[in-house]
């Protein structure tokens, strides 16, 4: 069994990896957690370097993300933006007036020549956060989403959108280029691999696109343990189910446990799903069922320490094999 | 005496300056009035591209000005220079909410390629202006401080360091290849040239820096009167008098009408320094003295009226002579 001050290394995305990322913070120490967090979401509005999953992740674990939206600051206000409408500016993209203070900031520092690696830590840190949040690579890697309506990109269909174009296929410009962050190139000893519940074909995809990192995670001798994002054949928050069906998935976490075969030896399957634990087992994927929806802190805590439990079993069970 | 429906073109910095425009504002139709602004008070501050005298006179020209301040928005909210705070960010020049959205959609429209005054006139009528902003030329003019601790960017000197280091000369940096506005370049015909109550050195001097600007306004035969920005020895606002000793000039409206002597035929003097005047006939500049204090909207008014008239009159002497 690997030693409790080895390295968590979680995969995440937007508001639902944040939730078990928040989880887990609390049950590991600060340094036994790494996020590697999804940047293909990332783009630039209003002349700002805009890094929505970075951010949510962020606030989060700051315990400053508004537990409304799941995105964004709590206690916000929106005077800039009411301004920018009133000057005939662009406010489909709703940015608070926090918000708005952290893509300020980071754009300042991106254009002196930090890495967003450097910024996002230094960020992190002065709002509190203690655990590692590392962007999956300091290059440009952006999503983009071809519909029924032609390329899109990844804002333009999520948000301007409101993922309303049929999906056909994706791909994630500039990955095929990128340098993934050093933490996936030459990873500490590890404890496991944690696949946050995100969206695994805009979320989690981006990130296993950068060269190296697919490979790395797989190669390594580490449990690897992926959280359902679907429940009851419905995605917690966001286009997961929609996305499953228009791009030819089983609508299920059965879907999600066969589009990550390969990569991870366990599935943390939620209780109302139970029935498909046996087609995910045969699979060769080990499953744990337990309650997956993260409602509280406290719902959040229990997933992260469940999931650690698993990925310790999955160490005995990988020591023995 | 020129036709009441023929323009007054006005130079104008900050504070003092709108205010005399707004007072214009209020004496002419809105095809009359053009109002030319310094722009070498304008830099990129945490990435955006801030036009302090623009905004001021357009703030104040649109009824939206501070009324505490002279620049800025009234009502203005301060959330994001304190999450700026939080984050470590730069929060020596302020800027609030409102005002922010300026700056981002300013900067956003200028880096897709429009000019500085394409953004500002679709601002300024955003906000209800009907009279015509326009800044002194499209190019990037930056006023560099030669001070006592070596050259500093106008801003640094002036808001970081409170206009404490001592003032050796003035340079604006790019003036030199600087193309002045259209307006500039081919006036329509005019019923007067306004100088207002703006500083001279940095804030009327840079407009007159553009290329064929001073020529151009020397060459036409309307009348010229600047509004003095000096009252018994003192600004009204801002450095103007420190820069006036520190240059060598004597701190006084003399002072101001000898830096002018060439460019103007009329000086509107304070009642306070209604001593000065022979002094300044004896520059070949007929003075008109009144009460300049802008302490309301109705002093705006009444000195902008008064101003009209001597250039009116003005107008019946150069047809004499």
């Amino acid at each position: 069994m690997a030693d409790l001050n080895d390295r968590i290394l979680a995969l995440a995305g937007g508001v639902g990896g944040a939730k078990l990322a928040l989880g887990l913070a609390g049950e590991l120490p600060p340094d036994a957690l790494t996020v590697v967090v999804n940047t293909a979401d990332d783009f630039d509005h209003l002349g700002l370097s805009i890094s929505p999953d970075l951010d949510t992740v962020m606030y989060t674990l700051a315990g400053v993300a508004n537990p409304e939206t799941g995105w964004g600051r709590r206690q916000e206000t929106w005077t800039v933006m009411e301004a920018l409408g009133q000057l005939g500016g662009e406010t489909w993209f709703r940015l608070g007036d926090k918000d708005l203070a952290t893509h300020i900031e980071r754009t300042r520092r991106l254009r002196t020549g930090e890495t967003l690696s450097a910024v996002t830590r230094d960020l992190a840190r002065r709002l509190g956060v203690r655990c590692a949040i590392v962007p999956m690579t300091d290059d440009a890697v952006r999503t983009i989403v071809t519909t029924d309506q032609g390329d899109l990109a990844f804002q333009d269909w999520f948000v301007r959108l409101h993922c309303e174009p049929a999906v056909r296929s994706l791909h994630f410009a500039g990955a095929a280029t990128a340098t993934p962050h050093p933490v996936l190139q030459d990873p500490p000893d590890l404890r496991g691999i944690v696949i946050c519940p995100s969206n695994p074909f805009v979320s989690v995809a981006p990130i296993l696109a950068v060269p190296g990192v697919r490979d790395m995670i797989e190669r390594l001798k580490v449990p690897k343990v992926a959280v359902t994002p679907i429940v009851g054949g419905q995605a917690i928050k966001g286009p997961a189910a929609k996305m499953l069906a228009e791009l030819g998935h089983d609508v299920s976490a059965l879907g999600v446990a066969r589009y990550y075969k390969g990569l991870i030896d366990g599935f943390v399957l939620d209780q109302a799903d139970a029935g498909l634990a046996p087609a995910i087992e045969a699979l060769g994927i080990e499953v744990q069922v337990t309650d997956t929806m993260m409602r509280n802190d406290l719902d959040k805590r229990r997933l992260a320490a469940s999931t650690l439990d698993f990925v310790d079993a999955l160490a005995r069970s990988l020591q023995h094999s």
